[in-house]
């Protein structure tokens, strides 16, 4: 039992106040852990576009105060009444997304979307009752995804932590707990290319990346990579991208292109930008009899997926994901298990460091 | 050796000599095999939609005059050079579209889209020399879909044939080589249903009931028929269908219905109606996390397939298929087995029986 198990924590937390006004650091008040839910120690944090697009706030429901960040490494400080299989001083990453081994999704093979702790971006309190764990000179704060990793101690659901092995790096593998783990396991649990096959990445931001990444783990002997903006082919380069198309540089359809490419299509691809045309693309340039399409960006409210039937019947396949198929808790161990086998090289995908609350911390900001 | 090997055969087939003019029984001379050829006498031979499509030529190039026909049985009577794998009087079943065994698609585990004799509506003539193998008083008679089994006998492809078991009653299995096998593998092959899970099958002519008796065979719990014409409903009861909806009776989508039905979606749904709403429904009625929708039905040349992207984010998949994915010389055979160990019934699927040419022969209509 650690000193401060049952007590307040006192610490420092990144409050957002008010929908795009930057964030303050404030000393914010940690309540103890409740029923199934754990106090986590953060140790490093990233930035994700997910955070900011919240903190911005356009277009929804506003919740403010708030205290953002998914993306982070920790350590168990204390864990609430019920909690079993975590202990204080376990090495975890907290996920925007959980698992209560319980549900009709988490006890499917396929689905890693808990009806219990799938993400919610509306919710700004703890289930259990319905309260948040922060406060500030007494006012409550909201929590973010169940997460809130921009604060020295959280407080999550026991669900929402994946415990890891504790020789791993924190302040590397902590950014498996969103956006690369999503690429990675869009191209590895999802689109599932063979040895020597080839595939598309549409898309090169960070998500992109971690495609490849899975990728080039697969075994993939052709990796092409699809993105508006030609600066990214040369960091692309070391995440195994072999060719890159710009759709810019040419007056047809970039499916079309890719299909004169490799002989009628891909065998696979995965869409990892947001845009609806980049989705349709990523469909259609699979080749048919085999070929299977993987959508993970994040696509606008009224957006419509449109294609010809013919494709289908043409036995091409279209799949998406969230989170890469992962299921937190059962899935994210093994992962981290790659990077230590040094299959998986997760050190490129970080770029910058910047220090952030306390010198323990880092603010990561990948690719 | 038959006596006619090498030789002219003459014979009567139903020949449509115009678009949409009724067929007449002409005596006609049937070539002998050329290489990898074989020349079969049709014992049994259905009518499918498909024929009468093309007969009535609208909106087609029109290709006349044709023998059609393309679910039969039928004996090798002699085979071409270089044919290996089949010898006078095997049963087979000739098939509309075929298997090379060399391409990539013969070659992949996932296709049966073979490079080479994959279904062509276009071409009235034998791939060997461009030209017909079927004359009447001397003019040449274009082939249909490379079967031509409105006549007595018929040279196909070998690559176009399923060697079958001779124990099987040709007059029985001849109903696999179209719609029966294409709605039966669409099911057992590429939706895939688990023992007790919920399917919905939408369109309950011949396809969809074979659809809805390959659900019946994979164990599942509920099928769910779906048919704008309640009249369908009687006779899908024998093919395991457990509920039905009637779209027009509900003021909602029949997707949203389903769903309440169902706690949320189907496990698997098939769609077997060529419309390309009930494809739009059939997909989105699925569940979120493990939900796959297969496509049946061929839609019309310029419909269009529209959904929200996020039912691909929410982990629903959409395939297609062509001939149930069969592989018609690798794995019709083995269809052939299920129904003689009794686990396919394909009885229920024979409605009428007509004389056909002559007495020997078959003319099958099926429901
Ligand atoms: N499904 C999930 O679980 C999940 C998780 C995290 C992120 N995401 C989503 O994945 C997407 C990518 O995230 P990211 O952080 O890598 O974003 P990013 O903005 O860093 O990268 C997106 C890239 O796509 C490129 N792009 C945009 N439109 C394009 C088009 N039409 N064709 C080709 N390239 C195009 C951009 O130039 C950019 O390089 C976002 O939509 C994000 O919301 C999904
Ligand atoms: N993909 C292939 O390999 C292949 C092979 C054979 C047939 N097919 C296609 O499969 C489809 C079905 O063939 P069939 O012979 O069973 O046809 P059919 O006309 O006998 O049956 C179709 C059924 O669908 C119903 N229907 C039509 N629109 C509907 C809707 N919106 N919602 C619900 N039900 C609807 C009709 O009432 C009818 O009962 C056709 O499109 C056919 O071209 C495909
Ligand atoms: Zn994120
Ligand atoms: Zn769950
Ligand atoms: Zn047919
Ligand atoms: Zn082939």
């Amino acid at each position: 039992m650690s000193s401060t198990a049952g007590q307040v924590i006192s610490c420092k937390a990144a409050v957002a106040w008010e929908a795009g006004k930057p964030l303050v650091i404030e000393e914010v008040e940690v309540a103890p852990p409740q029923a199934m839910e754990v106090r986590l120690k953060i140790l490093f944090t990233s930035l994700c576009h997910t955070d900011v697009y919240f903190w911005e706030a356009k277009g929804q429901t506003p919740m403010f105060p708030r205290i953002f960040g998914h993306e982070a490494g920790g350590i168990v400080e204390s864990v609430g009444e019920g909690v079993t299989d975590l202990e204080p001083g376990d090495h975890v990453l907290p996920v925007f997304t959980g698992e209560c081994k319980e549900c009709r999704h988490c006890k499917s093979e396929e689905s890693n979307m808990c009806d219990l702790l799938r993400i919610n971006t509306d919710r700004g309190v703890m289930l259990n009752d319905g309260k948040s764990r922060f406060s500030v000179r007494g006012q409550p704060i909201y929590h973010f995804v169940g997460t809130s990793t921009f604060s020295e101690y959280t407080v999550v659901h026991a669900g929402c932590v994946a415990k890891i092995n504790p020789a791993a790096p924190l302040d590397i593998v902590c950014v498996l707990s969103c956006g690369i783990s999503t690429g990675l396991g869009a191209t590895l649990n999802v689109a599932k290319p063979e040895k020597g096959s080839s595939v598309a990445i549409f898309g090169l931001g960070a998500v992109g990346l971690a495609a490849a990444e899975g990728a080039r783990i697969a075994g993939a002997s052709r990796i092409i990579g699809v993105d508006l903006n030609s600066n990214r082919f040369e960091e692309a380069k070391k995440f195994g991208v072999t060719e890159f198309v710009n759709p810019k540089d040419y007056d047809k359809p970039v499916q079309e292109v890719i299909a004169e490419m490799t002989d009628g299509g891909v065998d696979r691809s995965v869409e990892c930008t947001g845009s609806i045309n980049a989705m349709i693309s990523a469909f259609e340039c699979v080749h048919d009899g085999w070929g299977v399409a993987v959508l993970v960006g994040v696509p606008n409210k009224d957006d419509s997926f449109k294609t010809h039937p013919i494709n289908f019947l043409n036995e091409k396949t279209l799949k998406g994901t969230f989170f890469g198929n992962y299921k937190p808790r059962s899935d994210l161990p093994s992962v981290v298990e790659k990077y230590m086998n040094k299959e998986l090289e997760l050190e490129k995908f970080i770029t910058h460091e910047v220090p952030f609350l306390r010198n323990q911390q880092g603010f990561r900001v990948h690719a």
